[in-house]
């Protein structure tokens, strides 16, 4: 198993960051316009948008827990090819953690009809993904907390599965969830264009523990009718719109190598918005380049050497087009 | 009266935030350069700008209060005309509440010499305006809090008469006071990028309760020397300046028909500074076109259908002539 | 003495205000990726960025300080020249004792092969500088804070020092030390683009207390390799990529008159990369025209008069060419 002979973390530091916000947000959940499910799901379960509306605020917590809290999310004005609109900027001074560690939805949940992109910091507990055996990290603790990316309440076996995975009884899980197609959960995908950079880089071979900061954002996608709709704009937000630095260490040579691979632009299916490019692959997630999947523009800056490196650059025209504007 | 038949809402949780908010104004008002009045006036009375400086700080106060505190309000870098300009941010996951029930300068307050426009949710007590009755709302509680744009500070007669609205004591009265023409004052009218999309769509027939959330912004008017300058220079900033997004549900089709009434544009008053067409119409406020009092831009994201309508845009001449950069 | 006749505050409240944030700071210093320094020196020492990496939230905290906490200090989104770049915001409604009184570094310590830009309110307590005649002010208390631009920790005998110049045990001193090469000490500098408005304000014989408020901004500076280089940089960012804006009082023809002096194009030495003029000037700072130093654009909005004055202009140019990009 991917798990073996990781070092492995106890007290959970990850999960008990996120498991205080969840508790934190259980106390107003009536003002993020969220709910807690009540049904023979064991654990805590909060619905940010299945049957509920959800809320601009609601989208930061979500982005936030996701992040295990390593984080600062702001909405702030921007513009989209000349249109006043609203930017997610995301930063944070542990992008390891932040980003792979817990936002980085590597964990494909499907149980029977259920499925679920998870992320979160449950992640690093079940660490079912090799990239903790590449980072040398798990952690064991008492709470465990994960963000569920689907359009449906996770069931019993759910939360079971989740809970065995995390070797937790099944009321230690807290999950909090939501559709791409939802306020919230619309928010908490464009909040990732740090973690898509982080990831990216990772994928590459890049060490990603050189990355000690990182500041990142990307246009608010239109909440869509369907998720299909909805995993395309968001995609395209960060693909087409997401501006990304990040504050590295180590040789400047290995950044000049990977880095021209980092932005979006890098991959030969760049151009298009994301649903296109989607239908044209036969809607089949495996058939397009992995490598489109980062932000427009990435910034390197090296502060042992001073260099800086720049790579990629925003696309409105595909925005405007993805968005409807 | 409007009030008749209107639900009301007991323990009045719009003013009870607001109360709460002013109470901790009242323990750091040296910070924020603004003033608690000792007069022969009951209730409490805080001066904003009238006879003190006041602050950016108290202007950010100034409007939370206003709007019961559901929103977040930012002074974020920006750009008029070319010029780095400081800009006025504002969020709501409460846009009815917090920008039609509370910060709508809907209540004139006009007694003996004393005038001031009266706005925050003191308005919601005393259900004066048709608003109430049309969005049916309504509510009774202990304190009542209220804003007032005006040069002069409120005497006796200008508390018991807002407390005899409210039907509260005297003592249960809180009055912010601002003009137009101070830090304070001017900031809070330029918070109202929100606050006046929603009104104009309220005005045009369009079920507010549709609008779930909303972010606006607009450039910070320079303080005027007069408060009529004033007017002038904190409309502009809206009416040429100010870009709003809308999350909203229901169906498009009413979007897309009155959704271009909604910028400011849409009037044949639209292209001059605010000041000349006052001028214009021989300064009387009722014969310029109603429709004039709106953002320069608008977007609304269909968060149901996942349609986006876009309309108006931003006019950096007009600003630039209006504040005189 | 420059300090003779000075009106002196009792209870030291800009150094109580950075005494007490130094104290949160300490609870958090894992959090900051900063050490409190364990040596012979005494008092308190927090490294900032000499022998630990620091972190954006580090830089900012050491901004705080150093402005004695009467600030606001934000990373967002920004553009340099095209290319996606985080800005640094500075907002104080006390620009006079924030930037002036604490936040200049107009202290030089000088003790053996030791050096250091010193700054924060600890110059008030010491006031070597005639600007604390000139501004009428001196504060004694309990604790004196002060923040240190160098590459090396104080030693036992700089503590020393500065104890005896503020008059109070070596124990009473708290010193926060970063280079202006680590990601913190970088950060800290590029928080000053009020404060060189400010200063040369002063210096140009402007009222410095006719300020009010200010809002100012800059992009941060790639972290240079060395010290040298890092000058260079955090300079260019405030010489030709700050913006500035404050809101002032009094007669306009002061403004008219001195304000084209203060932009840093009013320099003979404006055009150039910093680091540039500085070698050829002989590498002697004060050969360098010292008109130089202020924030690239500034905007006075007069709020007594309501007439606003532009100067300057940013120069994307220079700052693509000093950060590398």
């Amino acid at each position: 198993m991917a798990a073996l002979g990781i070092h492995v973390v106890e007290d959970a530091p990850l999960n008990n960051l996120a498991w205080d916000l969840v508790h934190q947000l259980l106390v107003e959940l009536d003002e993020f316009r969220v709910e807690a499910v009540e049904s023979d799901a064991p654990g805590i379960i909060v619905d940010f948008g299945v049957d509920v509306l959800g809320s601009l605020g609601a989208g930061i917590a979500l982005a936030e827990v996701c992040m295990s809290g390593l984080c600062e999310i702001d909405i702030v004005p921007g513009d989209v090819g000349g249109v006043g609109w609203p930017v997610l900027s995301v930063k944070t001074d542990n992008p390891v953690e932040a980003c792979l560690l817990s936002q980085y939805a590597g964990w494909q949940i499907s149980q029977g009809k259920y499925f679920a992109m998870g992320s979160g910091p449950m992640r690093a507990v079940a660490a079912k993904e090799l990239l903790f055996e590449k980072l040398d990290y798990r952690e064991q603790g008492y709470g465990v907390v994960g963000v569920l990316e689907s359009s449906k309440l996770p069931t019993k076996e759910v939360v079971e599965y989740i809970a065995q995975a995390c070797q937790v009884d099944p009321q230690q899980v807290a999950l909090l969830v939501a559709p791409t197609s939802s306020i919230a959960g619309n928010l908490q995908v464009v909040a990732r264009s740090v973690e898509t950079a982080m990831h990216k880089l990772h994928e590459l071979g890049f060490d990603a523990y050189r990355v000690d900061s990182a500041h990142g954002w990307a246009p608010i996608s239109p909440v869509a009718a369907d998720d299909l709709t909805g995993i395309g704009r968001t995609n395209d937000a960060i693909l087409y719109g997401g501006r990304v630095t990040l504050w590295v260490t180590g040789d400047d040579e290995s950044i000049a190598e990977i880095g021209p691979k980092v932005p979006s632009s890098s991959s030969d299916a760049f151009g298009k918005p994301f649903l296109q490019i989607f239908e044209e692959a036969g809607r089949d997630f495996y058939k397009i380049d992995p490598h489109l999947f980062s932000p427009a523009e990435i910034v390197f800056q090296n502060t042992e050497t001073g260099t800086v490196h720049h790579f990629g650059g925003i696309h409105h025209d595909v925005l405007r087009e993805s968005f409807g504007i």
